[in-house]
């Protein structure tokens, strides 16, 4: 199962609609890098906003996700942590260090385009 | 298996990137309309850039979800449609009259802007 990924002029969009399982993260983390190469994008915004639940694995593929967008040239915005989550991230200790992060994907846009700028 | 609905400002984004089985397709006709209600959605972009194959019961569900956004006030942009799934569309007789289109999703997006403002 893959998770979509739009591309809005110089962006991409990702909403994640559905559970993350180590194998759909895995998979994301390859599609998502493999599209910033294809469409030469210059920022990704990944939504998180109807993702009641992450693990340890799932963090830290997101966090690498970052990473690996980073040296490629993306900067990626993190929208839409709910409450849950983010008490359950820093519960465990992980606190995904540097990543922006916004409240939702209109605030995720506008904050790439003011770093993109600044 | 649904299709994700992103909501951008007052408008909803659609790419469709599996495939558009009947019951997915029904399933996608009830959330797009919820979702409208919902968040009081202006305009819909649907994009069909992935989608290699539409039959005639996708290609009527997809023109009832334009006649029924259409009746709950928001505006309905088809985008991305593939040059085979265009043939296979008008060789079926069906031409989705009205329903306005455009190339990508940017496009779409401005469209809707334009038919909004306009």
């Amino acid at each position: 199962m893959r998770i979509p990924i739009l591309k809005l002029n110089e962006f991409l969009l990702v909403s994640v609609q559905i559970e993350l399982d180590d194998q759909t993260a895995l998979q994301f983390q390859e599609d998502i890098l493999n599209k910033i190469h294809e469409v030469g994008a210059r920022g990704v915004v990944i939504d998180l906003t109807s993702v009641d639940f992450i693990d340890s694995f799932i963090a830290k593929v997101l966090g690498d996700v970052v990473d690996m967008s980073t040296l490629m040239g993306a900067k990626v915005v993190l929208t839409g942590i709910r409450p849950a989550v983010a008490i359950t991230l820093v519960d465990m200790g992980i606190v995904l260090k540097g990543v922006p992060t916004a409240l939702d994907l209109e605030q995720g846009l506008e904050k790439l385009q003011q770093e993109l700028e600044g």
